[in-house]
């Protein structure tokens, strides 16, 4: 692209690094900022750059937080004793916007995947282990995406458990509500037969 | 959304202010700074802000430009004397693109529009004339969005320039290339008829 000015030209070039934005929608992100106050564009950049210096990561629960130890892992309203094990920020989002669970989370930060390099060592595995045998946590639920290498990760994480008195369960697998027979995979479908469960069990 | 900590709240709510960027893209632009280095994202906010505060705009056409007089109008191998009236930077820029055009530019901010409050002096137009004037300006072509308004605005230019020796052309209108005759708009379609040219005109 043939810009006329290189403040512009750089600037457009920051924002095509972010995920799915391409040149053309930088620019116009970034005229869109050459239109606002002066003021207003320099709180823009205070605030992105505010949020990867300060924010923290749970010491705890390593969800993102403000302080030290992140709000749902502060709130004693919650079972503290019942942690969901997720890989992503991202998945503690999606689960709190079902106002569905009333526990703690642990992020992992991915699953273990020896293709990509990644084993135990590079996820919390250790501090997840730690904490259910200090805080003797009751239920460990697994929230991770159905890959083989979240099946992996849940294979791993379960056999370090063996000698822990902890109730392991997995989210259900099934049909999506809203989801066709007819396009669900043989695995999923397969799985949703031997794991049929009595009309009305759920609302 | 509920996210768990205020400092990425704010960011994911400066991004999702961006033209055509959602609550659900702002969070996954946001977390992917969050992966970033901090030097990076630091970067990326000081680029941005230094755009906004020391972009100018060419003291001549109005371009955006990083100096008083931007490249375009300080290029001697450009004809000075030829000027395309546009509506935004975004048209120099989709100009400049097709590499066709080799004269210099003139920014108007907009389009005469009674109806949005939107009057001659709310754009270049008086800087527009004067320079005209001034410059000894062989060629005005418009190449302006084919609106009521766009039309009006070059009518009421056109009225002022009424006594000064001076070329006044508009771009093409026409089928686009690749476009379809069955889709085409009366108008456009009986314009192209009205204003057929010689087979092997363009090349």
């Amino acid at each position: 692209m043939l810009l006329s000015s290189t403040l512009l030209e750089n600037a457009v070039a920051e924002f095509a690094k972010l995920p799915g934005i391409g040149k053309k929608t930088a620019l116009r992100m970034v005229l869109h900022l050459l239109k606002q106050d002066v003021n207003e564009v320099q709180h823009f950049a205070e605030v992105i750059a505010r949020m990867r210096v300060e924010i923290r990561f749970c010491k705890r629960c390593f969800n993102v937080s403000d302080r030290e130890v992140c709000d749902i892992c502060a709130n004693n309203m919650r079972k503290q004793d019942i942690i969901c094990v997720v890989e992503t920020i991202r998945d503690v989002i999606a689960i709190e916007s079902t106002q569905q669970f009333n526990g703690t989370y642990h992020v992992l930060g991915g699953v273990i995947s020896p293709l990509d390099g990644i084993g135990p060592d590079q996820l919390t595995v250790e501090a997840l282990i730690d904490r259910i045998h200090k805080e003797k946590t009751t239920e460990v639920i697994f929230a991770l995406n159905p890959t083989i290498q979240g099946d992996t990760t849940i294979y791993y994480i379960q056999k370090k458990l063996a000698d822990t008195p902890v109730n392991i369960t997995t989210i259900a697998r099934g049909i999506a509500f809203g989801g066709e027979l007819e396009y669900a995979d043989e695995m999923t479908l397969g799985r949703s037969l031997q794991n049929r469960m009595p009309v009305g069990s759920y609302r």
